[in-house]
């Protein structure tokens, strides 16, 4: 009885990915074996780093085989627990596949406590992209009062949270993102000092107005942004490497200057981060942000898209930089239908 | 009266400099004003960075004008003091013209003890070079037992040491050189592991048969010899950025890769250093290596032309990697001729 449907990796895209990368298929809903439960997904996360698992060969993400189901990060409903831990009706959040319903271990769910807040929130800043912002913010990228701080992908949901914590730092926060709306919600909503529009705007010229150098550089997306950026670092800079967006789709590793040099000039520090490395102390991180938004010391926004099949379109606008916020996909309700 | 002889800047070189960058010419021997000496320049210290202070604009060396002296690093034997706190028949060392004699304040002057060692070595391994080993090594790149370290420019004043110090510390140290002589002197005389000549052999290639991944690598070169250690890099390596001798010489920022992804699959740690910033700490670096040496722990070469009119083709001999070791330009007899 095909009660259930999910998406499947139809083949590894070359390039940006499209509508035949996915495949919809109507499959049985699970029976939970001993230990697991069933649950209902009610929102799925899409992050730009599943473009990674697509591929095949060597990254830090294990690549998805071509007809594996395509998973992620996702807030559930427990509809059947056959001794996992959890109650009929218990809100969970998991790594699961893009589905309607879909099993999964006890251990591998945590509860969902976003203490008043919509649990969608355990997708967005009250989880991955927010940890990554705190960690990447607090233990790399490391602003101090007065520094110069440039995010790239500033509106998105990793982004804009590491702003909002470099100016609870003290440091004067630049944001880059890719629309006048984006930018005004940086600079109005969430009071970074300045935002420049990156496809407007030429990033270089304006952070030569706006800022004086650059001491930290929290890069989201790679490419020419980075390259203006890291132009400007002043001596001692420190650049967290977050994420490369810009590069994600292209098939062969692109070119772009070499930059190694304004290293030695500044002494810089480049490093690279991944959220997992700081599974132990993931309960400091929520629980910081949490009181942070219930103070209304850290906003957010979510750009909800409706309906399991949508999914995929939701994927593929992080590319287009639809989304303000942490994208999710909307796949039931909370309260049953 | 003509008694001297000195090199300016010609023109500012485009590209490759020629010996038409250079001007050597007769001038006068300078008389030393108050708290000045008058020195005799024994040996010149020829180095890459100085391809960057030829260049107009910004670096972290100020640019020398069309028509100064060119300056740098040499040993000199004091010949009159004018109450510049030395005796006539002193050995110190400073920055000075590239010359056969030349003035210095006092305070700019460093009395030179070898412990024994020629004084040239006051140039190389316990000059400017042994010690941006020293805290390049120590304080950056971090070797720890059992690491995979890779120098480049392995087999010049300052890879050498670096692979030395590397090896001290435990590491299974890789050099990459630019020929069959000078790798065999790191392996055969210097302890390396392995040497990898980069003119004849694929680097990557070489690095997958001959190491377990890159925990270390400290670069003196850039370019694709850099490329090919990157994409080696393990998890939590360390990236020491000293020089970009294959750089040097480009009149744009040339293009290359795009690696800061594999920051991210890595967690590496990239950082830049200069060893001016570790001023206050000279006296330490120089005698650890001292004592290296003359425990026959820190072996050293050093390549002497002979002669003030050669020191640009000594200098640009650096670029072909004609030295091995140190490169410095003998221009007079310690003892009077």
């Amino acid at each position: 009885m095909a009660d259930n449907r999910q998406f499947h990796l139809a083949t590894r895209p070359e390039g940006v990915p499209s509508t035949d990368t996915f495949d919809l298929r109507a499959v049985e809903r699970p029976d939970p074996a001993p230990g697991e439960a069933l649950v209902r997904v009610l929102y799925l996360s899409v992050d730009p780093y599943m473009r990674d698992r697509m591929r095949a060969g060597e990254s830090y993400a294990q690549p998805w085989a071509v007809g594996d189901p395509l998973r992620g990060g996702a807030v559930c409903e427990v509809i059947e627990s056959n001794g996992a831990g959890f109650e009929p009706g218990d809100t969970v959040v998991g790594e699961l596949p893009w589905a309607e319903y879909a099993t999964a271990n006890g251990s591998d769910l945590t509860p969902v406590d976003t203490g008043g807040l919509p649990i969608s929130t355990a997708l967005g800043v009250l989880g991955m992209p927010g940890r990554t912002a705190y960690f990447g913010t607090r233990e790399v990228a490391e602003p101090k009062a007065d520094d110069w701080m440039v995010v790239s992908g500033a509106a998105g949901a990793v982004g804009s949270v590491v702003g909002q914590l470099g100016e609870h730092q003290g440091a004067n926060v630049v944001g880059v993102a890719g629309s006048d709306e984006k930018c005004e919600w940086l600079t109005d909503d969430l009071g970074f000092t300045a935002a420049i529009n990156y496809k407007e705007e030429d990033v270089g010229a304006r952070l030569d107005e706006v800022a004086d150098g650059v001491d930290v550089y929290y890069d989201n997306v790679g490419g020419p942004v980075t390259d203006a950026v890291w132009g400007r670092l002043n001596v001692d800079a420190r650049v967290a490497v977050c994420g490369q967006i810009a590069l994600y789709n292209d098939e062969e590793i692109p070119t772009g200057p070499r930059k190694l040099g304004k290293l030695i000039e500044t002494r810089a520090r480049v490093e690279g981060l991944l959220v997992r490395d700081f599974a132990p102390r993931f309960r400091e991180a929520t629980e910081h942000l949490a009181a942070l938004v219930t103070a209304g010391d850290l906003q957010y926004r979510e750009t909800v898209t409706e309906g399991l099949e949508n999914a995929p379109d939701a994927f593929l606008g992080l590319f287009e930089g639809e989304n303000v916020g942490k994208q999710v996909v909307k796949v039931a309700d909370a309260d049953g239908e």
